[in-house]
């Protein structure tokens, strides 16, 4: 057997058994998963359930910190979490580019289901397709994630009012600047990792307080979209705290060099919450005390004062923070 | 705006939003699709639920008879159809390659929302991506189904046994000559179109038939792939019988100038059923008398005789009928 995947392996015949079963089955599989099947019985039990979608198209596929495996799980768990649901099943679809190696994908599809069990979730059914040489890149997933809803709270922008607290729980943009890194090839090494992780401990932390508002992982367009999602949704002015928000040295660097800021790169393990003021210190303190929530902050919060997304910088000033910086 | 799909319609600002309402809600709005929302919240009632997942990579994404738009839909129904699942919800993960024009996105996107009205389903969150050109091939759906388990039997070739009868819905290899001829473009035209539709209605009309054992829409791989299924799970004979096949004279034609056998091609819209002999005929009159299952046949059956796929030749030969035919 060739190790480099060709379309062969996505004909439906023998070699596709064989890719399923020597890579995907042999680390994903759980009693639920059926190979042979169509369709997964999922059991379920008088629960509330909520679903959700993502595509994971990431390239460079390994980069510090994970890969394009663990990360779309991590991106479709936390998407359940932040939502208030117990991430419990996920259906994977996979589109590989022919030429991809065998050895790449089996690693990619280890780290997969490390992070799955961590996050104890089962993948329940799977589809694989290869396409020809320039009509992929790698490997792209597609993720569904199913949960069971717990939060005693509907989070929603609806809820969100001035004088609310806007949360984070953890670094900003480590994730964005280690894929920068990985991509461009700066010639740079050191500490920076992706931060890719799920975020269920930091969102079931909070399921059953009341004064949580509103959770959102702040991925694509990082930071500053989930501000601009906020402000659009209620009207209200965002005010955020330069001062306030936990940004590595590295990232800060790396982003003075590129000419970025922090705020508008993916983050794929942390969790932005908007909470009553009377409960930011509890959320705060509940999360500093969670594995990797260390620099957890409260970074700003909700106003009347302007119906703007404002950053108070470092120096005392004040500025607009537009709503994407063009990373292209 | 553009008539066409650029990367930054992909980048979680404004243009995506603006691409995700003009385009995918437009066309999908339902009760429970909310695009500001990271997961949706599904309205189950104590319903045993079965999930599927597909990805859709054709070329040519339009096609006689349909689209990628519709045939995403069909896919991801067909494979809870066939389970004994009524399918109720749809994610869709959608992977666009820059440059894709507007409109064509828009067809697609409306043959899907007329193939789900009429399935019955519901798209209840979604995801876009955008790679830079020469990553992707003009569009890639990944859906994912989830439906109520409805059938009395849990279908599986467990079941099976020898003298089971195998049946098809219709006529056998549609789908995969009109996407050969829309490829290959020979300057052939004619009545060849796909067979893509759901198959919900000759499922369900056998969900309470004791005597089914297993139904399986024959897509990638065709007829054959799914015989060849048969035969490895159960360990016994699977006889075919050439006479009996339905096949179009344009199919039949198309394969003969190209050294193709319509058995190994794509099927879209089709069941096949195995059920034990003594309902097959009452199988077969149900069949005919539903919508397009004119063509509804009997054509093979399980057997003790031998541990192959074999053909009856029209002749009156026999031969293997191998696993799969390399479609280059």
């Amino acid at each position: 057997m060739s190790n480099k995947i060709t379309l062969s392996h996505g004909n439906g015949g023998k070699h596709m058994r064989r890719l399923i079963e020597d890579v995907f089955a042999k680390h994903l599989s759980n009693d639920l998963l059926n190979t042979e099947s169509d369709a997964a019985l999922l059991p379920i039990q008088n629960q509330q359930l909520m679903t959700t979608v993502d595509g994971f198209t990431v390239q460079p596929i390994l980069f510090p910190g994970g890969n394009i495996g663990s990360l779309c799980i991590h991106g479709t768990v936390n998407d359940l979490a932040v939502s208030g649901a117990i991430p419990k099943f996920i259906t994977l679809g996979v589109i590989i580019e022919e030429g991809l190696s065998f050895d790449t994908l089996d690693k990619v599809v280890k780290t997969m289901a490390e992070a799955a069990n961590e996050a104890g979730v089962k993948i329940v059914c799977g589809d694989t397709k290869v396409v020809p040489r320039g009509q992929g890149s790698e490997v792209y997933f597609t993720t569904t994630g199913i949960g069971y809803k717990t939060s005693v709270v509907d989070y929603s922008t609806k809820l969100i009012k001035p004088s609310d607290k806007i949360l984070i729980s953890g670094s900003i943009g480590d994730h964005g600047a280690a894929i920068m890194l990985a991509r461009e090839q700066f010639g740079l090494s050191g500490n920076l990792k992706s931060d890719s992780a799920n975020v269920i401990s930091f969102c079931q932390s909070v399921y059953e307080l009341e004064g949580v508002r509103f959770m959102r992982d702040p991925t694509r367009g990082g930071i500053a979209s989930v501000l601009h999602e906020l402000n659009q949704a209620t009207g209200y002015g965002i005010q955020m705290n330069e001062a306030d928000a936990p940004v590595h040295d590295e990232v800060t660097t790396i982003c003075d060099m590129l000419g970025y800021e922090p705020y508008y790169l993916a983050n794929e393990g942390r969790v932005v919450a908007v909470v009553d003021a009377s409960v930011a210190e509890q959320v705060l303190a509940i999360w500093k005390d969670i594995d990797h929530g260390e620099n957890a902050a409260i970074i700003g919060e909700v106003t009347e004062q302007h119906q703007q997304v404002v950053l108070q910088t470092e120096l005392g000033g004040e500025r607009i923070m537009h709503e994407f910086m063009n990373l292209g």
